[in-house]
């Protein structure tokens, strides 16, 4: 993972563990379910947003090195774990 | 909120807010993109599970009693958050 | 289901449909897979919105009239049923 | 697009054409709201196997090659595609 790509990752899901903390708050005072479920949709789409950051870094460091090395199994496993993020993210 | 679904959900976003701490300490170790995608994408199903819980309480508690009372405008408004929260979990 | 309802339902049900015969087309043709992934994209949002406005009209007639009623385990299927399809949402 | 994912897409596509006629039907003939939007459902998730066999097939076939390949503003072309669909799907 380029540097970049860290500090970015970590800095969002610091501010997503924070938010659900603020969640917990807002649960623990009786807040308005609708507004907590609002919450809970804004955390999870950042942690979205993360995974996207994690999958373009992945692209073009891990599965193009194996994509232009000669290890066909290595290329296989690489090409099969995207299709099973993407296909999980269309179930999520 | 009852007391069983408060205590339910404060549980949730306890776990899931220690599931994200983990997942900035795979973050720091530089773990595989892939396996912290997946990690990012259980806690997503976590935390949706919360928001089950509580439009379910919501369900009994306030919209039952706006839709057994007389303001038609606060039944709307409640009707309109519940298609509303749905809208969004779909394109979340 | 009243009748604004159906005919809006049916209308766009009928335009998902046909958009998919287009997609069926962009395949036989060797379209571009993105470009074809895109347009399935753009049917399942479409899909989404006919299953927001039949839950708003679920939730204003069957849903209003059992919460309004006596028979509390009708009350409660309706309830679950709810939940259910929020949930299924938030998996797809 | 090999002839295996051409063939398989296709008849996939043509069911969910055919099951969105037969989800048509439901609302002409004023279905339960619920067992419709169940019906869309399993439609949006057998499109979502469409989009992955077309996905695959591209990281196979045209990305493979784009990233073997000396372009590198074609290799990034490929990139950014497959995130912003990965994208457009964790908000589908």
């Amino acid at each position: 993972m380029n540097d970049q790509t860290r500090l970015d990752a970590q800095q969002r899901l610091t501010s997503a563990a924070g938010h659900i903390r603020g969640i917990e708050r807002m649960v623990a005072d009786d807040a308005y379910c609708i507004d907590v479920i609002k919450q809970i949709q804004a955390v999870q789409a950042a942690l979205s947003k993360v995974s996207t950051l994690l999958l373009d870094n992945h692209l073009r460091t891990c599965v193009t090195t194996a994509i232009q090395g000669d290890d066909a199994d290595e290329r296989e496993r690489m090409l099969q774990e995207i299709t099973s993020v993407f296909t999980v993210t269309g179930k999520k």
